[in-house]
């Protein structure tokens, strides 16, 4: 059996020895495999209010405009919690008690965003096209030429469901074209897949520190206008989730208003100057896209296929088809593949079984090898010897 | 200049050296200073998804429950965010909406609960003793006795505005005989000051990862009664903060609904287990006891003053005066004690200048005698001879 986890390595310390790595790959898209240096940020502590801490804030918040080209029009906030907390922040912040979302569904983080405007209260329509299939700017046209109450389009860019890239650029003309706001879930998108305010003139955009900038989990941000964030002022449902207030006393004093993941924060710092080392969302796209294709081209020479056409596979996760092979069980599979390093993520589909495959992290196109390897192996090692999927599933 | 900060070391990896410690101890109430070993434990990334990270979240989840003595009659739910958050998803979560709370105040952690309050539509009414003056127990008895309205009393365990620790037992007791339902903020208490369920049969009790426990920030935990969390379902404003929604799928899952602060949530693990070898809740406290006894000793042998009589003062953290004497600057000081290796609070009251030491943390009386080296030379250093406060303070 074929050990591919990650190098394990030993600390010494004058408490000891600390072992480090071994632990498997993460394929998954947030928490993802980090760099040992990203981690090692975390080996002090940091008193929230301190000069040194306010200074490790304002640089993440200054990169983080820098990468959207924000430059004097937009402005950073940070949020603790998972992205899901900062993308309820954002829609009960920026979304007015009295305006009225279009939100386009293909997968979990759409619906999850309907369901939050549930528990907020505010009103919305939904493009709901099921597991995988992209919304389209001319659908997008439509509806909002028919409804003039919509006040903001709510779209997810990469949705990991089905790891499908929307077509956020067609989306924001048709919502600038309508004189709408556009709010855009990026959470496992941004940092990779370029985003630039200049072509997608969001009003504001979501992500997550464990995601492509390659942070770990705690906090998530929204980068939006500044006039926005000022007519956010009264309209949070939630203390906490409160981006107006969070901007305010941010701005005014350079600290979180309530406790901040320090270890998390400082460990962002040190993944953003390894994204900036890299070259930036150019360098960081490009090993992605370069592992996508290596696995992409090495799992359809196994026999696998992909549930989407090469036009909307995303450089973020692939979803592929489970075998047809009546061997094939997605636990087994599982167990097999983690013994030999890595974690993959079970699939979302309603309609056909399937799995999926991150790209994103601290790896790279040799570990995607790897990966090619143990899942012939597992397959193998669980009896399966048709890759394939059942007939007609596409 | 005697340098006391955190003992710097060297970690020798494959990847090159990287040092750690060195920095200053954090005498501030959380985030605080912890043990190598927890922040240790942050350096390999988990598949939030994966059974050896779900094993984790129940270890915890269990371990935290016994703490309270809760048994079958309680259970445990982990909450993304800072402390505020989790107290945010207790208040909505547990007092319905048709219910009325009674809040008792002396500090700022009281009216941020009033605050979360305002901003979720729940009915309250306050006790405000001020900035430091315990509420008593028979006041709350005469609160309730007249207002059979008020189904929930809110208090505020240690307030760390001050340093005081509220009387807990006693707003029980009178809690109990009215038949009202309890909520405790034990923050900055829990794991270091005992709570029983035994004794104090609270409803809910939160408090969070980076307090008396010593893990590193990023989540919260509610100690609630199974009772409570079932009929939570359907109060919470806030999908994110849903704990009755977050209960139920990490008991059918195992896992956290959204994205965990995995490295977070593995390094407070290694933490109870120090808390643990320690011995529990006593030994902490014993630690916690003497860090306080050696300091206030110490600091009014110099001719500091507190803030609090002894009765009222905790074991978490200390408000003195600041010295009378013209030469004292708040800021000038911080920065004098920072650079001998510590870092701690300014004051937070209304009428009088103040700063606050905290003792908890990986720390021992050992560090507070270094403290009260750094209090003297610092205060030297900017021209203070006379310790004592303005006359007629108290």
């Amino acid at each position: 059996m074929t050990q591919m986890a990650v190098a394990s390595q030993e600390l010494s310390t004058e408490q000891g020895t600390i072992a480090v790595g071994g632990e498997p790959y993460l394929l998954t898209p947030g928490p993802l495999t980090t760099a040992l240096s990203t981690k090692a940020a975390m080996l002090r502590d940091w008193g929230s209010w301190d000069g040194d801490f306010k200074a490790v804030t304002a640089e993440i918040r200054s990169r983080l405009v820098e990468m959207c080209g924000g430059e004097d029009a937009y402005d950073c906030v940070l949020m603790q919690g998972s992205g899901t907390f900062s993308v309820e922040a954002a829609l009960a912040s920026f979304i007015p008690q009295d305006g009225k979302a279009l939100i386009l569904m293909n997968g979990a983080y759409g619906q999850r965003s309907a369901k939050i405007l549930d528990y907020i209260g505010r009103a919305y329509v939904t493009l709901d096209k099921g597991d995988y299939l992209p919304p389209m700017p001319e659908e997008v046209d439509a509806i909002l030429s028919a409804d003039g109450d919509i006040t903001h389009v709510v779209v997810v860019h990469c949705e990991t469901s089905s790891g499908i890239l929307n077509p956020l650029k067609g989306i924001s003309d048709v919502t600038q074209k309508h004189g709408r706001k556009l709010i855009v879930d990026s959470m496992s998108a941004f940092g990779a897949v370029p985003v630039d305010v200049a072509d997608v003139p969001f009003e504001a955009l979501v992500s997550s520190a464990n995601k492509c900038i390659e942070g770990v989990p705690g906090f998530g941000f929204v980068l939006a206008r500044k006039s926005a964030l000022e007519a956010a002022r009264g309209n949070s449902h939630s203390l906490s989730l409160d981006v107006h207030d969070q901007w305010v006393y941010m701005n005014k004093t350079g600290q979180w208003r309530f406790t901040p993941p320090t270890h998390t924060v400082v460990a962002f710092r040190e993944a953003l100057h390894l994204h900036e080392k890299e070259g930036g969302v150019t360098g960081r796209l490009a090993r992605y896209t370069r592992n996508r294709d290596v696995l992409v081209s090495g799992m359809r020479a196994l026999g696998f296929e992909t549930l989407l056409e090469d036009e909307w596979l995303s450089p973020i996760i692939t979803t592929f088809f489970s075998p047809a092979d009546p061997a094939f069980d997605f636990g087994r599979f599982y167990d097999e593949i983690k013994a030999r390093g890595f974690v993959i993520y079970p699939g979302k589909l309603t309609e056909a079984e399937s799995f999926r495959i991150g790209c994103i992290g601290a790896l790279d196109h040799r570990v995607m090898e790897g990966v090619l390897k143990a899942v012939k192996e597992s397959c193998e090692a669980i009896g399966v010897t048709n890759f394939g999927p059942p007939d007609g599933v596409k």
